[in-house]
């Protein structure tokens, strides 16, 4: 959907010229194409490489991930891509000692590196593993007391103050949920504590969900999940080169000056060590959904009954990235690319994150270049990226888009990002106006086990969940389901490498995989994270991978060949509608609530319903929410859906105007996406640039939607709520002027 | 609120005279008596006769519990009432043997008397103890694989179906919890088990909830919950005698005749034990909300890789129980009775269930006599009951009411029943036309932690929990404590002594007791319910215990003493109004609930669905819901609330009426809730006469109002809703008639 607005003249007479041959690819009609390539798809292939490429450790800066990209580099270019390696130097810690022991009541050594698993051959080949470990936590050495701290999330510290707990001067113990990592210790950070435990709680990726391995897929007892706690709601990427690229020549900040660098240590560890922690605990017994699934009491602690020694100290030397970068020319539009990516670097062996689906983006790469060798030339250029240092903060994938920043947003049409694949459902997730080309490849592409299309079996999943669960069930989705028609993309927060393609540049992207079917929660960053695993509980034999790239490459192909990008900007308008009646509900409600609890407060209702064993005080008071004039907003979804409905009635009817007429339309629509950036970028945060997409500054993982107004409601900053307000509502205005413009060019003159 | 409307006209000229010296009693004004009844409460008095009377195990026939009744009798006639043991001969089973050890894969012997717990004398004191067992289960041996299944209630056997794992010749594994415990085993049955085991899991009464004893109140590891497995849901008490009482002379049932007995062996056992089973057990995973709380993978089981031997061997023969009845003769009034009741034989040394709940009666006997000593007389009678046998099947109470049925229709106007009392927030059931009288008294008596109204306090948790759990909230009962009214009584279901007052006789019935910041639910039981347990985790300094005969001595005095019984009928009409929506919005959700099934399975959205881990099939089709005629209960619904408002205007002017107009308005209105009886009974089980409240065939405790109707669609006997929509709507109309006719007593002459 990118080309610059400001399109050559020649681009434009080329587009003309070659406006139907790309309609009809050298190889076939499209169905006959998208069949070839399918017979070209191999679970044998992708059964082969992942357990070449997850025999050995794969983080940053190891050999096998080297290995891995030199690997891939050679196979690019034997299935006849232009391809080579991109290197990037990064600021990428590694733990030099890691200590966590208990020190009272008694001592006990805890943390170290996860025991070998009889079953799972890789388990016991753990050299060159990196012990668990959080990257980008604050070097440190402290002994405190302990309090637990649920999720570690916002409203948690909430829970702790009404009991009149504080985590200054202790160490946390945070279990791994509810929001994305790194934002538990910087949380605790923010509170006071002084270190910061995270641990999986087997209520979470364990018994309570799946067998622990090797039983079943659910995490073991001693079980580890190692992360990033780079604080990538700031800015992802190289912490010392934000928003340029991480080369030789680049100016970097020093890791004091770097704000994306904790200040205090960090260590994760299993729930077996955590239940060690747990059981001494005292203080308020906790109770509900504040609990885990431990079978014992569990106890909001920070007394001096229960200290904890922690001290880590890393190496914070640079390391290298490669980033595999393969290139299919187009043989019509050379400057509209599309881009494929997903990362190839690893916790340890990484068999399920990412290598299921880098096996699966392969599998694509080597079926289009069969493809390429029978004849068939793409109408536009493809690129495959295989990105190195994801895992650490998106360091590969950003470092390569901040570099290419300006060629990137000139030519990249669409980003199609895919990361670890399981099984079951198809979950897609991208920009608003691609959900009808999502939809009809899933119609397209049969699921593996039942032989229906993955579509159909998401709207089963969808109905019978509304039948099972009703009250966890969307009206929205089931109405959708059961009409047979398309179901909505999700939003995109972050987490893997689109992050940068969508959120900085506003590149329209997509995110996609399989999952629901699989446990590969229960190894996720890990040393289980193993081809044992992948082939017994996540995936066996690969199916999905196989489904995976059949599903994108059916993508890649139809915007490689497409006259025009398949865009349905009604979809987005629709979603966009969706977003502004959220943000106005939670403004609504948040003052309801607000003034509710005033009445109450007011009232000592919570001091007289407060409990003797566990009394809590009354919520904190944070004011009335105000009413805050959402007309602007309002009035720019108004516009973007009357443009919208206007544009893709001319699309629709686009082969009946004339060839110069068309590529005038299509130059249009291009770049629309990157009307969604203002360059002020979202508030305390200017890497984000996109008003309508971004993750959560306190979800990290999860996307919210209008994130200057709808955070600004939630955090209470009511004048960034307003003032993006006006911000957003210029950006949608502006999208939707570009559609009344592209909409005017295809009709008939007065 | 009971006379017989035939009342003779000697009792109404009695009556007219002595119209308003009934309320001007004679030791003063209502206030003044009541603050001297305050002043008489003893907490000193309360927690000696706890401890005495906890000494030692009271289960029906042993000594301690006879002792406790001749102390009780020896206590009331000091007090100045008139009072005798009345002596029945029920069918009580007391374990001879109780066997419980897994014998697949390795033999371990679980089973047998709960070890002493050092903090807690009482536990060390259990000679002359019964072992842990449940009352009224079929002696046999048995050794049989096991399934696990959850509650053990009807939706568990849909889950269990729908994974193909049947319960026919093996022993189920139920924890306790969802629906009452005797459905259990007999559900167990049904579906063709041949053996129950129940536990207590930690979920729902341990560390999820409270610490485990003794560092808190809840459910240590070996910890056992006792109790019946009666199918008291066809008709409660004596299982020889029903309908009448177990007199010498009365006519019995056979051991083998007697239906609420169960075919198979069952025993409780500890969440200790249970976890060994579960632990072995194979089969899927079980997950969500149907796993329990051990900090271990639960499976569903059903192989015979784990086989228990269950075998138990009864004494069945007949045993005596001793109610204690005491009585004060009212001087107006004297066939007017308040009876007001509480058990006192219990598990163990039952010191929170019952005798908490039983020395708060006491303290009002006490006080009462105390008042009486001094010069005070009540208008009506007073009966004071404490019964035996309750814990096996509400054996006392039932036999007695049934023994003296025609007396009590005549002249019980009210029964107020207690049971085990903890601390909190009020807990107040019972016959909708009594929500005032309650109210008014909560309004009067202080929570002894906050110092504000009872009333209040339950207010301001239904406030907190708006704005705390705002999903589970009741939006009917918040508007009621926002505006600081009324909250409406619970419907009674069972679980206590209420039962053949309101369900078989129709005498309007309250049950009341204070809860919600105990742990009783920890012990309850148990060789754990005893005196260390309840004054250090349930309530401290009977403090709660006092409030409870403040609170009840008031409801005693004001019946006693009142012109006529402080019923108001519009709040019952409105209760009724609310059970008619209900099970409309039932009919047709559950309508609405088939189509959409029926539309799922013919799309075979389950198949497409179904995971590979644990594929489970389609829901069972049971059909469609039909459309139901309500409008006989809508009328009569309708009919009840004009005559109520009618009724309700008329009483609230009737001082200013003609005493002989106020005697017949009495009369009319005494024995109206016999109304709510049909002699035809509930279907399936005739000793439920009330179309109003029954406890649920299915909930067992818990109520379901308009039984014969609700029952009917739930379980789809839908020829039984029908023609219980007639037999409802003809009591409602028969009630709404009573009151017409009372109204028409009060209206000034055409």
């Amino acid at each position: 959907m990118i080309i610059r607005p400001s399109v050559s003249l020649a681009a434009l007479a080329l587009a003309l010229v070659a406006g139907t041959a790309a309609a009809q690819p050298v190889a076939g009609d499209p169905q006959t194409l998208e069949k070839s390539f399918d017979a070209m798809i191999s679970t044998a292939d992708q059964m082969r490489w992942l357990q070449d490429m997850s025999s050995a450790p794969n983080q940053v800066g190891s050999p096998h991930d080297k290995a891995n990209a030199d690997m891939q580099l050679a196979l690019f270019r034997q299935w006849g891509w232009d391809a080579h390696i991109e290197r990037f130097d990064v600021l990428y810690p590694t733990p030099i000692s890691t200590t966590v022991e208990m020190v009272t009541p008694q001592r006990v050594i805890l943390g170290g590196q996860e025991p070998a698993i009889a079953a799972d051959p890789s388990s016991q080949n753990t050299a060159g593993a990196l012990p668990p470990y959080v990257a980008y936590q604050g070097d440190g050495d402290v002994t405190a007391p302990v309090v637990y701290v649920n999720y570690g999330m916002p409203d948690d510290y909430d829970a702790l103050e009404q009991r009149g707990i504080s985590v200054r001067g202790k160490i946390v113990l945070a279990r791994y949920g509810s929001g994305w990592r790194g934002l538990k210790p910087r949380l605790a950070q923010e509170h006071g504590a002084v270190g910061c435990l995270i641990y999986s709680d087997p209520a979470d990726d364990s018994y309570a969900e799946a067998d622990p391995y090797p039983r079943g897929g659910g995490r073991p007892e001693a079980g580890v999940q190692r992360g990033s706690v780079q604080d990538m709601t700031q800015y992802p990427g190289d912490p010392l080169t934000p928003g340029i690229g991480a080369t030789a020549s680049a100016h970097r900040l020093t890791r004091q000056t770097a704000t994306t660098i904790l200040k205090i240590p960090a260590l994760p560890i299993s729930y077996g060590d955590a239940a060690k922690i747990i059981a001494q605990l005292d203080g308020p017994l906790v109770t509900g959904a504040e609990r885990g699934g431990l079978g014992l009491a569990y106890h909001w602690g920070g007394s001096d009954a229960v200290k904890v020694h922690l001290a880590v100290r890393s190496d914070w030397s640079l390391k290298p990235v490669y980033d595999v970068i393969a290139v299919m020319r187009g043989s019509v539009y050379p400057d509209q690319w599309i881009v494929r990516g997903n990362h190839h670097d690893a916790w340890v062996f990484g068999a399920s994150d990412p290598l299921t689906g880098q096996v699966a983006l392969m599998s694509e790469a080597k079926a289009l270049g069969q493809l390429y060798r029978q004849g068939w030339r793409p109408a536009r250029t493809i690129v495959y990226a295989s990105w190195d240092g994801e895992e650490p903060g998106l360091l590969g994938s950003t470092e390569w888009a901040e570099t290419h920043a300006a060629e990137l947003q000139r030519k990249a049409l669409l980003y199609v990002n895919t990361d670890n694949n399981g099984r079951g459902f198809l979950g897609a997730e991208g920009s608003g106006e691609l959900q009808h080309l999502v939809n009809q490849a899933a119609n397209d592409v049969l699921d593996p086990r039942t032989g229906v299309p993955t579509a159909e079996r998401g709207r089963a999943a969808i109905l019978a969940a509304q039948y099972v669960a009703p009250a966890r069930s969307s009206p929205e989705l089931v109405e959708a389901a059961r009409s047979g028609g398309e179901l909505p993309l999700g939003a995109l927060g972050s987490g893997s490498d689109y992050s940068a393609f969508l959120q900085h540049l506003g590149i329209a992207s997509l995110n996609l995989g399989f999952g629901g079917e699989d446990q590969s929660g229960g190894s996720y960053h890990s040393v289980y994270d193993s081809y044992y695993h992948v082939t017994h509980f996540d995936d066996p034999g690969l199916l999905y991978g196989a489904a995976l790239s059949k599903l994108v490459g059916r993508i890649v192909l139809r915007v490689a060949d497409a006259p025009r990008v398949p865009a349905r900007y009604s979809d987005f308008a629709a979603q966009v509608g969706r977003y502004v009646d959220q943000v106005m509900t939670l403004a609504a409600s948040q003052r309801e609530r607000d003034r509710t609890l005033a009445d109450l407060r007011r009232d000592k209702v919570f001091t007289l319903a407060a409990s003797p064993t566990d009394p809590v005080v009354a919520p904190v008071d944070k004011g009335v929410t105000p009413l805050i004039d959402m007309l602007p907003l309002q009035n720019a979804s108004d516009h973007l859906k009357r443009a919208a409905a206007a544009a893709d009635s001319v699309l629709g009817r686009i082969d009946r105007l004339p060839p110069a007429t068309q590529a005038q339309i299509t130059a249009e629509l291009a770049s629309i996406d990157q009307l969604l950036l203002d360059p002020v970028g979202l508030p305390s945060r200017p890497w984000y640039r996109n008003m309508v997409y971004a993750p959560g500054t306190l979800t990290g993982y999860g996307a919210k939607t209008l994130p200057g107004v709808r955070e600004g409601i939630e955090q209470r900053r009511f004048d960034d709520a307003r003032a993006y307000v006006g911000h957003t509502a210029a950006a949608i205005e502006a999208y939707a002027a570009r559609l009344d413009a592209a909409a005017a060019l295809g009709r008939p003159p007065a």
